[in-house]
C-alpha cells in the first residue's frame, strides 16, 4: 500500500510508492553521462582562464597564480549582473526588476579528480569556512536579501563543469520556497511554541529509523517526507536561523558529517549526480521579523539527481518517491 | 542585462538570464535518448497485455479487443492503491494516510507512430473528450479530492514507454502547487475584483508579443515569467474554474490550438521531450470556497524538458530561464 506522507514544515504530501519500490542498484546502473574531457578552466595552472579571483586561499603571496588551495571567482556567465538598480517596476499586471545581484564560483581544490567523498576532511573544512567568509562578505551589500549556496555535481544535476566547485547566487528577493518554509516555520513555532526543526531532530533521534549520521554538531537523515530517493537533510543540534554563526567547532563537526554522506552515496550510488542547498535566513535585516531567530532553523538539503519519474512534479508540487527513507536510511548506514 | 520577473498567480519570481541566452538550435540539438524499441503494451493487438480497460472508444462492440480509438486501463504500476481508508494518522510531529486514489492510463492511439503533433483534429479531439468523461466519472468519488490530468511525452520528461498516452492520478488531498494557485488567484481577486487569469488574457492580447495561438475560445502563449525555454499556456476565454464544464465547440477550438502548439513545439525543437498538466478546481465540493467559481480559472500548462540548467530550482523554486518568453513565441509562431 502506497504511503502519503506530510512535510510539517511546508506542508507538501509526497506519495512514498512502495509498488514501484527499488533497490540502490536500480538507479546506480543507469548510464552515466560523461562529462566533456579535455581542457578545465578550474583546474590549477589555468587561473587566467577563470575571471579575476575574489577571493582565494595560497601559500605565499600573489593572485591568480598558482599553489591555491581554494579560490572563488565570478561566474564567467552569471545568472545575476552586478550593476542596475533595485526598484521594482510595472508592466500592466506584471512586475519586473534588474536582474541584480551575485555570481560567484567556489572551485573547491586545485586537483581535478577531488570531490566531498575523496577530499579530506580538512579539504572540506576548508569549503565551509569559505563559505562563511563569502556569505559574511556578500551580507554587507544591503541591495542583496537573499544569498543562496549550493552545488550542482554531474552533469544531469546541471553542472557544466566536472572539477569540484559550488556556487552562491545572491538576490534581490527571497526565493518562494525559502519564504515558504520561513513561514511554515513560524506557523509550527506559533502553534507549538518550538522549532519545528528542533523537534525533527529530537524524534529522529527517538526512531533512529531515518538516521544517516549523528556527529557532535549535526545529524543527518532522510527527511519523512523525502521527495526523492536518498535526499538527505543536515540539521545543526544548535538551534539557529543563521548560518553565518558557524562556529570552528561546527565547521569541523559538518566537515566529518559531509564525509560521511558523501563518501556513503557514492559507494552506495555509484557515484551520482546530486544538488544541494544551503537554507538560511535572508540576509537582509529588512527581511527578518522580531522572531525568526526562535522560529527557523538553518540547513542543508542534499537531493541525488536518480529519478526521471518525477515528470510532472515540479507543475504540481506533488512527488512521487520510489524508496522509503527509512529503507535509504539504512542503505546509507550500513 | 538579466531581468527578475514576478509571477503574478503565485509570486514566483523567475531570472531571465539573457547573458545565456539561446536559440532553439541549442535545445534541439541535444542528443536524444531512444527509449526500448520491440513489443509495446499499448499498440493495437496487446490489449491482453494492460490491465482490463476502464472505458474505451471502439467500432462494434466487444472489451479489451482491437478495433478501438482509445483506451483508459489502470495503470500497471499505481502510484496510488484504490483500496485504503482516508484518515490523518499521526506519529509525533508527522502526519500520513493510507496511499489512496486512482491512477490511469489514457491510451490516445492505436498507432504507435501516432502524437499529438501528427495526429489528426478529430483524434485531439476524442483525447479532450475522453479526459471530460474519467474526469466527470472520477468526480462521483467522494474520497477524491483533485483530479491531474497529465502527460509525460519522452524519456527525459519520465515517460517510460514511447506510445502516446496521458495520466490521471486521483488523489485525496489537493496538491500543495494547486492550492498555492488557488489562494494566489483568490488573493489578487480580492486586492482587484478581476480574475488575474482572463487580466492575463487581456493583457497578452493587447500585447501580442508573446502570443503563440488565438483560437476562438483558447489562448495559447509563454507566460510573462516564464520558468522554462518554451515554456506555453492554454487559457480558455470563458471563465470558468471547472474544466469539467467544457462544451463539445470548446473542444474543438482546444483540439485545434494542441495541434498547432504541439506541431510548432515538434518542428522548432526537434520532437522534444515535455510535460503538460491541466490545472482545474478540486474535484470534491468540501475543497471549494463559495468565490472559487469567481477567482480561479481553469488552464493547461506545458513544459518542454529542454535544459539541464535546472539544477537547484527544485529545491529553492528559483529559476533560471535563458530564452525570454518574447523570443520563445516569436519562434513558435514564425
Amino acid at each position: 500500500m502506497p504511503e502519503l506522507r506530510k512535510d510539517p514544515i511546508i506542508g507538501r504530501w509526497v506519495i512514498i510508492a512502495t509498488e514501484r519500490a527499488k533497490r540502490p542498484d536500480d538507479f546506480s546502473k543507469a548510464e552515466k553521462k560523461q562529462l566533456k574531457k579535455g581542457f578545465c578552466p578550474f583546474c590549477e595552472g589555468n587561473e587566467d582562464k577563470t575571471p579575476p579571483e575574489i577571493y582565494a586561499v595560497r601559500k605565499g603571496g600573489g593572485k591568480n597564480t598558482s599553489n591555491w588551495k581554494i579560490r572563488v571567482v565570478p561566474n564567467k556567465f552569471p545568472a545575476l549582473s552586478p550593476e542596475g538598480e533595485v526598484r521594482k517596476k510595472e508592466i500592466g499586471i506584471y512586475q519586473y526588476m534588474d536582474g541584480v545581484g551575485k555570481h560567484e564560483v567556489i572551485i573547491e581544490s586545485p586537483k581535478h579528480y577531488k570531490s566531498l567523498h575523496n577530499m579530506t576532511k580538512r579539504e572540506i573544512e576548508l569549503i565551509i569556512e569559505t563559505y562563511k567568509k563569502r556569505y559574511l562578505a556578500l551580507k554587507l551589500d544591503e541591495k542583496l536579501r537573499y544569498i543562496l549556496i549550493f552545488k550542482n555535481y554531474g552533469e544531469e544535476a546541471g553542472a557544466s563543469l566536472s572539477h569540484s566547485h559550488s556556487q552562491i547566487i545572491a538576490t534581490p528577493i527571497v526565493p518562494k520556497r525559502v519564504s515558504e518554509e520561513l513561514y511554515g516555520a513560524r506557523y509550527y513555532f506559533n502553534e507549538n511554541r518550538s522549532c519545528v526543526f528542533c523537534d525533527m531532530i529530537k524524534q529522529e533521534k527517538r526512531h533512529k529509523e531515518r538516521l544517516v549520521f549523528d556527529s557532535e554538531h549535526f545529524l543527518a537523515f532522510t527527511p519523512y517526507a523525502s521527495r526523492f530517493p536518498f535526499e538527505v537533510w543536515i540539521l545543526p543540534k544548535r538551534h539557529t536561523a543563521f548560518f553565518e554563526t558557524i562556529t570552528q567547532e561546527e565547521i569541523k563537526s559538518l566537515s566529518k558529517t559531509f564525509k560521511f554522506v558523501f563518501s556513503r552515496l557514492h559507494s552506495v550510488l555509484n557515484d551520482p549526480p546530486y544538488n544541494y542547498i544551503l537554507h538560511t535566513a535572508p540576509a537582509s535585516m529588512s527581511d527578518k521579523w522580531p522572531t525568526m531567530e526562535y522560529d527557523y532553523h538553518w540547513h542543508i538539503e542534499i537531493i541525488p539527481k536518480l529519478t526521471k519519474v518525477a515528470g510532472f512534479e515540479w507543475g504540481t508540487g506533488f512527488y512521487i518517491n520510489p524508496m522509503k527513507p527509512e529503507d535509504a536510511a539504512r542503505y546509507l548506514r550500513e
